[in-house]
């Protein structure tokens, strides 16, 4: 590869995402300079996908610029935070135009629905892989963190869990499905849909709150350990996609729901006093009670410490 | 791998570098918040190191976590800004516990030096890399810029340039030395020193600054294309230091001074109405006028255009 043809690339990335009036210097400079918000602090985040642990090598480049800057979304979403710059670092075995193309526009795509500029960042040759690096604002002391959460409180999550888990394992042959079905879980998988509107809204409703990208059980495992408290929860609650209920087969849907992960819904807990203002929320996705926060450490099922399998519903694609 | 090493290894770097009081919420939730201050604005830098290709992939462990740090550090002291807050994305082919102890030591050594905190970040399975997300601050309307130098403008550098190239010749067997040379040109390649409070103190003073990091004559180029000037250097004014020149050679020292990278000294512009001021800078390091911007496009040296191995004089690691 001569030199510079990696500089040749991140012209790829010149004027990508949307146009914020807030970005005093952005891409070609050494580094971006934008300005703040009265009354707001800032909210930062790093994630990185690899291609071989995250996604399948041969993953649609576009896909793959979707889902990297999806993934940091996802975690400013569960801050309750408005994202607002992203800097990019991609590694890339050799300079292949068509796959930067598909790549880039997948990324621009999205940036411009959640009104994000790609400010700045770096290109270098090596093993495929991308990490965002994410900005954004939340107002002074309003952030939602994953500690918070109390006995009583209801707990929530968005969407369908274990779609995206069921998709990924229909790509790599270990489900079947065909027709809409599968085409709906592939889907879940390869277009994650961060809930930023959601996060949000949930600003001075939730207690607590997590994406859940290892599998609800596993994040809210997490959040119940943040929070140092218990949680219980209950199967027939759990809300399971039609689409993923005819894939199962003998397995029941509800382990897989609470298994799987890359679903990136949220998890979150509120009061009971505020569920009625929890169900009016107009967030794009449809929201379920499925347990309540105690006292008592662990997260339990219909009573029971969940089986060991529940953590694993789906293989992870590694680790 | 278990699943869950990964989450341990995390531990590695929670409290991390400088505990700052503006950060409200680091490592381990979602995303990081850290408050704004008055009258700054944000400076964001991204740059990733990879294994085989910014660093030879058998460098002590605390040389990489230093590295990763000090090329973002000199980003944003290229922009002349106060650094603040750091994520760190790395990817590791394994949990090799004692690398990771080597890797976070001197990460944290350099981000205590210069009040850095690190509050997030990701940690992932593959291929040998490190990627840092730095954010700082600069107050309203003075980051350094790569546009803004004047024909007529001295051009000033840094330290010695090219003995960073010198010490990764040494390093790959390209070039020969031995005694203090030999450990001084090392020294310059594995441990960069970032130029933070240089760039800060330029503030006000320069018109331009970039840091030098792929060689003084071609990084030269793109601060003078971003500026729409051009640039004449006098081979005689550029400082080459004595174990640069020992190792030289038959080669003019010069060349090796304008052609090498990874030096992460800063080249920056000023007008001679400012000359005695910058003179007496305390930077901790000399600083050398080298020439004269010009209104005549291209980086000349001696009054010709640099012959194409200037550009090259040592050749880069890889790219």
């Amino acid at each position: 590869m001569p030199p510079g043809e990696f500089e040749l690339i991140n012209r790829h990335f010149v004027r990508r995402g949307a146009a914020r009036d807030d970005v005093r210097i952005g891409v070609g400079d050494d580094a971006a300079v934008v300005a703040g918000r009265a009354g707001s602090e800032f909210v930062l985040a790093l994630d990185t996908i690899v291609a071989g642990v995250h996604f399948p090598p041969d993953l649609d480049a576009r896909l793959v610029g979707h889902r990297v800057l999806a993934v940091n979304l996802s975690d400013l979403a569960a801050m309750g935070a408005d994202p607002a710059w992203a800097l990019l670092g991609l590694t890339l075995p050799a300079a292949d135009e068509r796959w930067l193309t598909g790549f880039s526009a997948g990324l621009d795509a999205l940036a411009h629905r959640f009104d994000v500029e790609l400010v700045g960042g770096d290109t270098t040759r090596g093993p495929l892989s991308a990490t965002i690096a994410l900005a954004g604002f939340v107002p002074a002391g309003q952030a939602l963190r994953r500690r918070g959460a109390r006995p009583g409180d209801d707990i929530w999550v968005s969407g369908t869990p274990g779609d995206a888990g069921g998709g990924l394992a229909l790509l790599q042959g270990r489900l079947q499905a065909a027709g809409e079905e599968r085409a709906e879980l592939l889907r879940r998988f390869q277009v994650p849909e961060p809930r930023v509107g959601l996060g949000r809204a949930l600003r001075g409703l939730a207690t607590a709150c997590i994406d859940v990208s290892d599998g609800l059980a596993s994040d809210l495992g997490k959040l119940c350990a943040a929070s140092e408290v218990g949680a219980d929860l209950n199967s027939r609650l759990v809300p399971v996609s039609n689409a993923l209920r005819a894939v199962a087969g003998s397995v029941p849907a509800f382990t897989l729901a609470l298994g799987a992960g890359d679903d990136y819904e949220l998890l979150f807990t509120a009061p009971a006093t505020v569920r009625a203002r929890i169900d009016a929320l107009k967030a794009g996705v449809a929201l379920r009670r499925i347990g309540t926060i105690s006292s008592v450490a662990g997260v339990r099922v219909d009573g029971a410490l969940p089986e060991r399998e529940i953590g694993h519903g789906f293989d992870h694609f590694a680790d």
